[in-house]
């Protein structure tokens, strides 16, 4: 076990704007990113042997399952009736759907695969779409009491303020820094920077979250092609290979955790990762993490063993993060500034380091950049996927 | 393309009873089968390295996504952070969990993984399970317009009828077959046989599909425990390999089909699934084959090419789907008796063909079944999902 048979290797990315589309259905959200894709892989639809798609909630926003084979038909992939396959695990659905993806390839089954993450939130109100996203947490030990995603995410900001030192200051730092990346990625659903005033002070969602610590509700979709490193050379001059993909669980009420200042799921997946790759947290020069909220990140980047526990804040006000600083982190903007459409979030992870290690970042590039890390949760970390990507 | 690079087998299988679990949630059902089939297995959980799961729609039926990670802590898997993922494809989301499970064996990232499958559909009253399960078929054309899976199987039943002579006889014949077998399956829902006469007088659902025309909603969970042939070897005494398995798409909506007497999903997976193999459906001696309508099993048994197209109700009138007949089909009762829990179906049917391959299917047994396929649908046929299990 934790090797895989063979080499992956991604060759193409696509993504809309994230935002709020309300003139764009799933569907069409789907057929935007997974054409752009195929054309930055050069590649024609018929080249597509098998198709998955993250997404989260389909069911409770839209009323509609099955969406895979949905997204398969309308990029006019069921000519061939080619396999079209749903994974789900809340927030983390797009970092497992290309996980499963790599197995796929890795296991002989196909060639050439097309990843898509899409979600459609913003046709129902707010306080439900806030409802529905809650349905990533335990709906029996904590959504029954009326906790939401931000008091539950509220409640690990306070724990760990107390046993850390972290501030509200700390929290304003991550959400600054990511929209100053934001501000530079067209494709980001706010492209403006903040203040660390409009960010400390900002209305209170959940103590100590205000609204610039939160990621928002979008709509949007990624997408990516994966196939197996012999093809990828054939079709490609600049494939950026999978040096490493791990995932992890943990329970997914709060409650049964020993600890809520760190998440074993992202710990377990960053390990398998790390072997996997051969590589350390001090060889990565470019990660994209779950910055659902502010504090996620700062528990993201301790956890992911780029900070030690209870340095994150104070890493992230020192500029650590910022890019081009000791470890750029969310170049994108992050869930934050980027947007945060939940099944897509993990694919425009990957898209984001493809495009940092292809060197084409633009204003947002990170230098020298030659391995990445992409880190994905689910709920509270009830799931958490890692993957490693490198230049070959 | 098209070959695993390893070898796959099935070492446990364990299922609760299907119907109306009114005292136990799905957790506890999830709980349930996977105990079973660890003990089945004869391996203590802390052998489990991954964990997928197969729902279909655990956020419409209980407002809970993410629930492979919570299947996973409560039978205590995340002691270790173990992977668990969750697959949906509408009524296959059992089947292609355990097709994705299969890939991730091969791909050599885990030697030994839980599948599970469950539903709980019971909780809700039937005609808003009824619009649950039309989440499955496509919303925007079909469900917006009033369409549910009853009348879209009708409207293939009556093309059927049509164009191939199939009467409602025949279609009775089917529902009367698989009560015969449900009622030797200690663990279906219906243990009890039917006349022809119920079959084809009973209350309408739509025309011309009556009740037993109609596999019930269902409450139940099933799982399996999967590994690579070398482990599988050490671990037991009666591993049951898995020869071939293929996944086929087709468009979500009937409309945008040029056919709807036949499923190209299904006819595309098997063909696939056969070639794996290296076999025909003439060395099929026992198949599970999705019978959610007592015309879905016509156009399966025709569609796996087990009979010739417009042949299926006439064969089946002819007895030549029973027990120890031509090719034994459904000898669990199928969804019809056995019961149809979404997500759970497609691990039952694997369930079923390990049982009947290792010759423990006591009054059900059929006569020298060394080889033995399952056929599981999503929807109408926009996902369709084939295994071919052999005796080692």
């Amino acid at each position: 076990m934790g090797k895989l048979a063979r080499d992956v290797a991604v060759i193409g990315v696509g993504q809309t704007r994230f935002g709020e589309h309300w003139n764009l259905t799933f569907r069409e959200l789907g057929i935007e990113a997974g054409f752009r894709a195929m054309e930055d892989a050069g590649i024609s639809s018929s080249r597509i042997e098998a198709l998955y798609t993250g997404t989260m909630s389909s069911g409770l926003f839209l009323n509609q399952e099955h969406v895979s084979a949905m997204i398969a038909e309308v990029v006019g992939l069921t000519e061939n009736q080619i396999p079209a396959t749903r994974i789900e695990a809340a927030g983390a659905s797009g970092g497992l759907a290309f996980h499963q993806a790599i197995l796929d390839v890795a296991s002989g089954l196909h060639d050439i695969v097309v990843v898509g993450g899409a979600e459609k939130m913003s046709d129902v109100v707010s306080n439900v779409a806030t409802e529905f996203v809650a349905s990533g947490a335990d709906q029996a030990w904590e959504g029954l009491f009326g906790a939401t995603m931000p008091s539950l995410f509220a409640l690990m900001a306070r724990k760990h303020m107390h046993d850390h030192g972290t501030t509200k200051e700390h929290l304003a730092h991550v959400a600054v820094k990511n929209h100053v990346h934001g501000a530079k990625n067209p494709l980001a659903q706010f492209q403006r920077e903040i203040t660390m005033d409009m960010a400390v002070n900002a209305a209170m969602v959940a103590d100590p979250l205000g609204m610039y610590d939160c990621a928002p509700s979008s709509d949007g979709s990624a997408s990516l092609v994966l196939c197996d490193m012999k093809t990828a050379k054939e079709l490609s001059d600049n494939p950026i290979r999978v040096a490493g993909t791990g995932q992890g669980s943990d329970s997914l009420s709060l409650a049964n955790r020993e600890e809520i200042t760190s998440m074993r799921s992202t710990v377990a997946a960053s390990r398998r990762a790390y072997e996997m790759a051969g590589v350390g947290p001090g060889d990565i020069k470019v990660a994209e993490v779950h910055d659902s909220y502010t504090i996620s990140e700062i528990i993201a980047i301790e956890d992911l063993g780029f900070f030690k526990k209870g340095d994150g804040g104070f890493a992230t006000e020192r500029g650590e993060t910022a890019l081009n600083s000791t470890i750029t982190v969310n170049p994108s903007g992050g869930l934050k500034a980027r947007g945060h459409p939940l099944g897509a979030t993990g694919i425009a992870q990957i898209n984001e380091l493809v495009i940092q290690l292809r060197g084409d970042a633009g204003d947002r590039q990170v230098k020298d950049a030659n391995i990445g890390l992409a880190h994905n949760i689910g709920g509270t970390g009830g799931t958490a996927v890692v993957n490693i990507l490198e230049v070959v």
